[in-house]
């Protein structure tokens, strides 16, 4: 790393442009099927992809993957504090996602991103499994002077159940609401939202464009049915981020395992996906 | 590690015991001669001395040692922000801390002891390098339910600076005042408290008790002698330690290089260190 940071961050007193939230998906960065095993050179390439593009200001938000959420399973983490031998799952999941993120980070740093790493457990309480309490002054000023903050689902302390796992979709959409983000990207291992389950029925299609609305009746015809996701399990992490896309926040679904799809999608380039928006 | 957690957080919603706050120098746990080399060996003995002692009721802060000081140096991180260049030290000292951190809070979740990772950078803006801004909700509920919060000095956000060192010895004392701490245990790599540096000066005793008031007179006259710290640099680190001396917290040098001092430390058992009370 002799080269100067790509992005000089200037830590200037306020930055102009609009920000990017932008979620990289634990099946994207991790080897799914291999406990612990990080997909390194993906994660090499997102980087390039995400110093390439160049955006100023952007939050970046990854997922457990078979890091965090094989343990979180294992010790029923979601179900919050039942007896004590889920203690040593909560610490291991936590530590695992710590370690994930520093190769995240590391990755980032590498092409020449001012990325800082910030411990989501360290700022935020959860009730309920919903964040209670966020204290945000480290990333306001991390955001301020050009840095690139970047955060993770991970192991929370929680006002009600004892501990939980805050998940990195809810955390995008609190943070893109609270920073007045232009748009989110989430970037997945599938390439949208289908009309139907496109592993197993030839006749699905990818939805290139969905309104809020129409979103809300394909929920609710889902659970109508009380079928399973018929989408491919899209939906599930698209219903935490329906309060940001209320706010009116461009959310566009990629498939980051395929090349140069979050460079297209930060650069506001053509590519294939799906866009959600408010109306 | 199959055994349960020997401390058995209870997740209780009040402890009764008195707080203990133990810091692990970094030229003890790292090989100070060696960058980013940990001392592997010393961590798992001072992990399992901390288990042994039993203590309920702890926070742990660990110092950086050759992981972080020769990048903040290098990139002359304490000055605050200057120029562009600098950016860089300031996100690879971050890293390095969390690297080190990574290795200690392991070490101690392999012995049983129920550590969680709190990233100081993630809940704490300093201004002029002195602690502003505390998030601790997160904190008080780890020790509320039993934890052991491990926090470390680190590179953080300032408000007048741009970014700087928050030092692990100010971190201890803001923490044990602020959680009424009964003890402060500092764990260096050397006996205690000298009259003289004892590499240079034969005739050096160690001080086994000191009062506040003498440890100001002593601080004064090394001030108005200009010259170097005699005491063979302690001096500097207990100076920010002043304040919760001030508030009646017993603070008790002890040397973690050599074995079972910790654990006699913790245990209120008789080991050669030095004693700094109020009066």
């Amino acid at each position: 790393m002799q080269e100067e940071l790509r992005t000089e961050p200037k830590l200037k007193s306020k930055t102009e442009s609009q920000l990017t939230v932008l979620k990289l998906g634990g099946s994207v960065i991790t080897k799914k099927d291999e406990p612990m095993t990080p997909n390194l050179k993906v994660m090499q390439r997102l980087a390039k992809e995400i110093a390439d593009a160049s955006v100023e200001h952007m939050i970046i938000v990854h997922g457990g993957g078979s890091f965090g959420h094989p343990l979180a399973k294992q010790y029923k983490i979601k179900e919050g504090y039942k007896d004590p031998t889920q203690i040593e799952g909560f610490l291991k999941t936590h530590q695992a996602m710590l370690e994930l993120n520093k190769l995240v980070v590391d990755a980032l740093i590498r092409h020449n991103i001012p990325a800082f790493s910030i411990s989501p457990s360290s700022c935020v309480v959860t009730k309920g499994s919903r964040i209670q309490i966020f204290y945000d002054s480290t990333l306001t000023r991390l955001l301020n002077t050009g840095f690139v903050p970047v955060l993770f689902g991970d192991a929370v302390l929680d006002n009600n159940t004892g501990f939980n796992i805050l998940s990195g979709d809810q955390l995008i959409a609190t943070l893109a609401i609270r920073f007045k983000a232009d748009k989110i990207i989430l970037g997945v291992d599938v390439d949208g939202l289908y009309t139907a389950d496109p592993k197993t029925n030839a006749r699905a299609n990818l939805m290139p464009h969905i309104t809020l609305p129409n979103l809300k009746t394909l929920m609710h015809n889902i659970e109508e049915a009380k079928v399973t996701d018929v989408t491919g399990g899209m939906l599930g992490k698209i219903s935490e981020l329906i309060p940001a896309i209320n706010a009116d926040i461009k959310t566009f679904i990629v498939n980051a395992s395929k090349e140069a799809n979050v460079y297209k999608a930060l650069k506001g380039e053509k590519v294939a996906g799906t866009l959600i928006e408010k109306e």
